[in-house]
């Protein structure tokens, strides 16, 4: 919000050559590459869009299964673009539905349905034999460890 | 490819439970938030949407800053979908421009223009600054090559 980057010192303005950004590079290369494997395992395994997979996993961990879009928005991991749409589309499959707040005359949730939360379990087994395969069997216990405690710095601050 | 999993042992399969998906879920958390604040740093600092950011960065360190359009499709690091609108508007913009491939009669590159170099080299400042601010501050540099050692080995092998 303020119009200065506030920590530009000690050292100068960062250069596109500085050996940190290896890290970043690593670390936006990993995240392509692993999504793009699950997207790919988790169509031809159970023919569902990981875009739904993310949603749907949302949904079910809410209380009362079922969250406002804005509250959606924040906790999508992958599909944040497009996501109105996405959520239609659910919605004709019958895998959510959508229902008015009770507190709220304009607001509006979006709740699981039974057959979403079937076709949720149903797709879990094999999205997460792809996660091990393409995440989890990179690293030991240790390095898992490592990596968990390093990244949660990172998106703690809610909103 | 194959049916089943063969790396579900020695183990069993894993449950949504398991210890061991607290970094995946830490790995996709953070990215998921370092992106949100980089998108929203990006388009305040210097007006461009990080989509663009990202396919310009990809076609000025290509040879001859050009790429086929499924070359551009496998660099990408964030923009995957929505590539070929991404495109059109970047050219209407004036940032690239088609061009017939010499030794492929139905070949098309995208090919980086003189402006496109020019408004990335205006953008590249804050958007480093940016990612100092969001990503490098909350590691030391011992961390950061443990990060970049560790997340390297995600994604390494071509296709």
């Amino acid at each position: 919000m303020t119009s200065g980057p506030p920590n530009a010192a000690p050292d100068g303005p960062l250069r596109p050559s500085d050996w940190r950004l290896g890290a970043w590079r690593s670390f936006l290369r990993a995240h392509a590459s692993v999504v793009s494997e699950l997207e790919r395992d988790l169509l031809s395994d159970t023919g569902m869009p990981l875009g739904w997979y993310d949603v749907l996993v949302q949904l079910v961990e809410a209380p009362r299964r079922r969250l406002r879009m804005a509250e959606l928005a924040d906790r999508v991991l992958l599909s944040r673009s497009g996501l109105t749409r996405l959520v239609d589309r659910l919605q004709a499959e019958g895998l959510v539905r959508r229902e008015p707040s009770e507190d709220d005359a304009r607001g509006t949730y979006t709740v699981m349905t039974e057959p979403g939360v079937a076709r949720l379990r149903a797709a879990s087994p094999a999205h997460l034999a792809s996660v091990r395969r393409h995440w989890l069997e990179h690293f030991s216990d240790d390095e898992l460890r490592v990596l968990e405690g390093l990244l949660a710095r990172i998106g703690v601050t809610e909103q």
